[in-house]
């Protein structure tokens, strides 16, 4: 059962396992929405994510008979690696099953934590059939991500964090996947502070715990579509069904836009790497989905393990979102002198060409043919201005 | 001139203006070179620099007269938001003068913080030179951006932070373009804790105080070349000369392609991001240009504000240099069905294509063609894995 107190030991017991983060003021967004804005960063908590609490929690109370026979999880993600640490740590064996298919990097960051990995053919489903039939088997104790108890005092013990560094906060938002965070820091906060209001965020993609709120009926859905993985879960749990229905004011959804507007705004502005989960918190707030003015507001960063050519990729189009890359295609006659006129005009207008495609293709005239041009701009008045200047020398931008 | 009392003054002051940053594990890196590492975070300080630091410090000990009539400096970067912000924060007036093609970000960011922007035609010496003429004719006091004492004990104050927090710390490694950083730094730790090693970080590419330290001689350098734009200092200063001979054990340096490296580090095992100058410290760690074996060691992460642009770049090279990105090359007969099969191949062994061109050009055979391809991979052996499937059904890899 989650107990204030239970809560409160969890603190104790990882005082000297997980990292205490320091919350971070969030400046340009507070001065943009009228909110005095923090973020708890979990994304700095050892393993990149806040999952290392719940599973080191879990672990700490485990019995002697237990703790000898090892843990076993199943996860590509986040909840294996803190699994990893949180039993290497307290000296116990652990095994995380993945599906076969998981990225490299995660596989090598799991092994490394110090866990036994078992790659399992298939998909998450048969990674989870076979952690169950090897604690069947072998007596391994299963941690599950988010419904249980004792991991949700464990990540409960942000909440407690958050009040402790800043009594008078007003607003807590908080990524949603399973809802075994959001069970924690709701509970433990509305527990000492009734008067916060705690607002749950989901991608729009996978709005399990959104639609079960929602509509009163827990659901699971046939499939999930968000590159926020740590939060693309199918199903909300029993238990954090009810903690939700009970201690969270509200549940929104954020879309993959904004999610990766989010997330390139922190790095911008604050120097922090978030995960698509990690972000949908900030993404919530800076568009305006839950009410923050006038107050103190502290969303959860909850973690930080993107993988490198999924952040490249959303840098990309954040920069392309916000006019400081663009491609342009101009149709143009091909004879000599062209391309050349082209990059003086471009160069002129302080454009920065980084890629060139010519092709022929479908182009009006026979002799006609396509420019496909990449460009570093300053904003969209840049590119406009570019784009007049080749209009006025004759160009025919098509696209 | 320069006294513990002054930098343990500078640490008063700076108290409510400035946020004290809190140590960050690297238990990647720790392991991997056998010490104990640990990141000072100045990319999470106020304006995303340590600057802030000197220039409050600087400004509070002006006179009220000097204070009445305002500050002025000459930057496009970190000490141009330092003092705009350390300026506003304490009620005066502060003109920075930049050079007209400065990144509108920079030029932005200034404004934000409160500062007044002059926009100077020329490059940086131009935009100098105007405002030393503004502080002539208009009585502003110029804040240098490290070559002087109260600029100095105002970064110093990151120095009594490191023993502070580690008090047993043995080796600190310092960033360094014109030496404020590292003079304040080492001062007060040479002074509080003799034994502490200081190692300076420069790039290879801007090495002004390597230069003047191995040779006894300050010169300035004819040019600088780096992308860590914020060490891209020509000529040390007169005072940060005399305390980088006095109190710092060595200075090292990096090249562009170990500072990229480090960055791509920082932001995968550390979810931080650093500019190019504040990761000269963990690439010199990183790549073995210090003993830190066994030590408890701090890198100075000095800052955080590098163009998203750059940033996208690094990575990009980052996950080339990793393996985890590659292009390849490969002639073949001009008949239907190949892009189809080299498509399937790849698909076979797990990569994941994201560009394609296909070229005539300069092919051995009339009717053969290039096709070039972007991929997404998982390995340097994995890449091998590819390019022999492909090359054992018989394609030509070319590059």
């Amino acid at each position: 059962m989650l107990t204030i107190d239970k809560v409160y030991d969890a603190a104790r017991v990882l005082e000297p396992v997980v990292r205490h983060t320091q919350l971070i003021e969030a400046p340009r967004m507070s001065a943009e929405l009228s909110c005095k804005l923090y973020l708890k960063p979990e994304n700095l908590q050892l393993t990149g994510s806040f999952k290392v609490r719940g599973s080191a929690y879990k672990i700490s109370q485990l019995t002697d008979e237990e703790k000898a026979h090892g843990v076993i999880a199943c996860s590509a993600g986040n909840h294996a690696q803190g699994v990893a640490l949180a039993a290497t740590k307290q000296g116990i064996k652990s095994v995380i099953c993945l599906p076969a298919g998981a990225p490299i990097s995660k596989v090598q960051a799991t092994k490394g934590y110090g866990a036994e990995v078992c790659l399992v053919d298939g998909v998450y489903d048969d990674a989870y059939a076979e952690a169950i039939r090897q604690r069947d088997e072998l007596g391994y104790t299963f941690i599950h991500p988010f419904d249980d108890d004792d991991v949700i005092a464990g990540q409960g013990t942000i909440g407690l964090e958050v009040l402790n560094e800043l009594p008078d906060v007003d607003v807590v938002v908080v990524p949603v996947g399973g809802g075994g965070l959001i069970s924690g820091v709701a509970y433990a906060l509305k527990t000492l502070k009734p008067s916060v209001k705690i607002y749950g965020v989901q991608a729009a993609g996978a709005p399990s715990m959104y639609n079960a709120v929602t509509t009163g009926v827990p659901e699971k859905l046939p499939s999930v579509s968000t590159f926020a993985d740590g939060i693309a879960v199918k199903a909300p749990g029993e238990n954090t069904f009810e903690y939700c229905k009970k201690y969270v004011d509200e549940i929104v959804t954020v879309t993959e836009d904004e999610i990766s507007a989010a997330i390139l705004h922190l790095i911008e502005n604050q120097k922090l790497i978030a995960e698509g989960a990690g972000a949908v918190s900030v993404a919530a707030v800076k568009f305006g989905k839950v009410p923050v003015e006038g107050k103190k507001v502290v969303c959860i960063v909850s973690g930080g393990n993107i993988d490198v050519t999924i952040l490249s990729r959303v840098i990309d189009r954040g920069l392309h979102k916000s006019g400081r890359a663009c491609s342009i295609v101009i149709e143009l006659i091909d004879k000599p002198g062209q391309l050349e006129m082209v990059s003086h005009i471009i160069a002129e207008c302080g454009g920065n060409v980084v890629s060139v495609h010519h092709e022929h293709g479908d182009a009006q005239a026979v002799n006609g043919c396509f420019l496909r041009l990449g460009m570093e701009t300053k904003s969209f008045e840049h590119i406009e201005e570019i784009k007049n200047s080749l209009t006025k020398e004759g160009f025919k931008i098509i696209q």
